[in-house]
């Protein structure tokens, strides 16, 4: 960090920013390290794009994004005023957690193992968090997050599937959350959901005090064009939409809205691309354990794994010397984990070739 | 508004969101009400984003829009380190605030005319402002406003030139007010500057206190593509950097990324689209003072305009059963003038005839 500066608020100092995954540009590179989806986006997604740049960028964009809104409404049967949508999923979290968590002298429940970013955003909200350890296997300890949570909270936050352990919650166990904590907001980011998870949104109708985040980053190919929404009754979603027309009146440009109702509407694409993730997710852990790798259960398009004989830091800096990246976290408990990306099945082949080579170098 | 709910944050219910001009889908219509360029942009615009979509979409972008910036640095004689980019300059703004002007007991100087997002900003953040009246001539009272900030205050934000009111002050004011101010930041909105002002960016290099805000909507005709940057000594950078990296590590996508290099790197066009508006904006003020309007001398690509016989609202009601938009608000000191953007030399030419109808009718 640099040295403070006179000119700054306060809080500027006291920030602990987010550090997202290097993009380095290295010729050759097998690239597993930020959960990208391996494949390139549906067709009908480029040539939206295409067409929506030769209309006009003259014109701001619709501030209340309702095209948007409309294809997300559509794909999850709900109704455009439970839709919120944003410049993606992370500007949507931040807005949720603005209009949501702020609630002095209530702690917000956040599993200890988790999406890094909700601790930078209770930072920068000045929202104190009750860190609840996840358990011995890595998965969220609901008895004690319920338990904890009927005592009173600022609300509950759960990836589910968990990253980066990939570890998913059946709907059951949402539900005793929600139960617990009726009056907060229990958001529930399904980052991962498509790739094997359960979603939350068939509770919706059911449970006022839910959101559900989405990302188009992952499961649509589309980490490059930053769309993500929020799935909740509609108290939740205009609450949002205070938040955001006080930030940002259009987050959304004309490009990536039409780029996103294509992706949704693309069903087909999708389906085949989640599947291929999967067979590929499924392939690889049967070879990393072959390998001597514990492979925690995923439903995400990536595997958390440990090795009981090669440190994982050092594996990584292996791998990365023969120009494959995966993600490691220096973090209490996690600190002997990789993450790893699903790839093509060419890239996953890359990977166990390093694997196999550098155990035998050994 | 709806009621408030249980789940909100407090401060939900306390905000004010900000009301973007309307965006209605009327066939024919001569829309003069949101300040956007009335040319399309750049072909080279259109060329760079049909590329970067067909290169790919399924990978993050540079978290730290480092093209964006080097094009930013490049037009404007600075280094990467001096230059923020962001999601438009709405956003730009709010981080700004969040990361300069949260010094609690202090108050945020800002005009009492000026654009209205500044207001919604601070109630967003809770940051006091101190409101400082338009002198009768609807200019920034320089002097009262330098007397009030050596008096302590959390910093100072202007447009320059003034929205709406299209008018602008010189350097030499600019730099009496970060001379009153030299412990806070002072920030000069120049979202219009590029039609006829007088940028602030010539005194980056001697002002450690002053942050210069640019946007590509309107002088590059890409209100629909959401780019907006920031210019200010590395400090200040920092800070907004911190505060962008704990909200969303990725606001620029692929697409807005080629779209913005392309266009900051097309000067042809860019001095010919700005050269037609201002031969229309001169045009247009003589056409309305000869319709007995009274306006103020603009550097902007719109017009703020009175008439001493019509009431301001009547006539752009008027105007918009004529398909022809204009804003109006409805705001102490302001309420009886409209702002007209400039639009083609025939929508210009509409707009007159309208008028010219309409006081015929009366």
């Amino acid at each position: 960090m640099t040295a403070p500066s006179l000119f700054w608020s306060p809080l500027v100092a006291t920030l602990h920013p987010y550090v997202p995954g290097e993009q380095p540009r290295i010729a050759g590179l097998v690239k597993l390290n930020t959960n990208e989806n391996p494949y390139p986006p549906s067709q009908a997604v480029i040539d939206a794009i295409t067409q929506a740049a030769a209309d006009g960028l003259e014109r701001y964009p619709d501030p209340e994004s309702l095209a948007v809104r409309e294809a997300v409404a559509r794909r999850h049967g709900l109704t455009v005023d439970q839709v919120f949508a944003g410049n993606g999923s992370d500007e949507v979290l931040a807005h949720a957690f603005q209009a949501f968590f702020c609630h002095p002298g209530q702690a917000l429940l956040v599993p200890d193992i988790t999406y890094s970013f909700y601790r930078v955003y209770a930072q920068l909200y000045g929202i104190e968090l009750g860190v609840m350890p996840l358990d011995e296997g890595l998965c969220v300890d609901v008895p004690a997050l319920a338990a904890r949570a009927a005592q009173g909270c600022a609300g509950i936050v759960l990836a589910n599937p968990n990253a980066p352990t990939g570890q998913g919650l059946p709907l059951a166990d949402i539900e005793t959350l929600l139960q617990a904590c009726p009056d907060r907001v229990v958001l529930v980011d399904e980052a991962y959901v498509d790739f094997g998870g359960t979603s939350a949104v068939a509770l919706l109708a059911r449970y006022p005090n839910l959101l559900v985040v989405h990302t188009l980053s992952k499961s649509r190919a589309l980490a490059g064009l930053r769309v993500g929404f929020a799935m909740g009754q509609a108290p939740l979603i205009d609450g949002l939409t205070r938040v955001k027309d006080s930030f940002n009146s259009y987050p959304l440009d004309r490009l990536a809205t039409a780029g996103a109702v294509a992706a949704l509407d693309d069903q087909a694409w999708f389906d085949r691309a989640c599947a291929a993730v999967i067979a590929s997710r499924e392939q690889l852990a049967q070879q990393l354990t072959a390998l001597g790798f514990e492979v925690l259960p995923s439903q995400a398009n990536f595997l958390f794994v440990r090795h009981p004989a090669h440190d994982a830091a050092r594996l990584a800096a292996a791998l990365r010397e023969r120009a494959v990246l995966v993600r490691h976290f220096s973090q209490a408990r996690i600190a002997q984990y990789l993450r790893i990306s699903i790839g093509t099945p060419a890239q996953c082949d890359r990977l166990v070739s390093a694997l196999t080579e550098i155990f035998k170098a050994v």
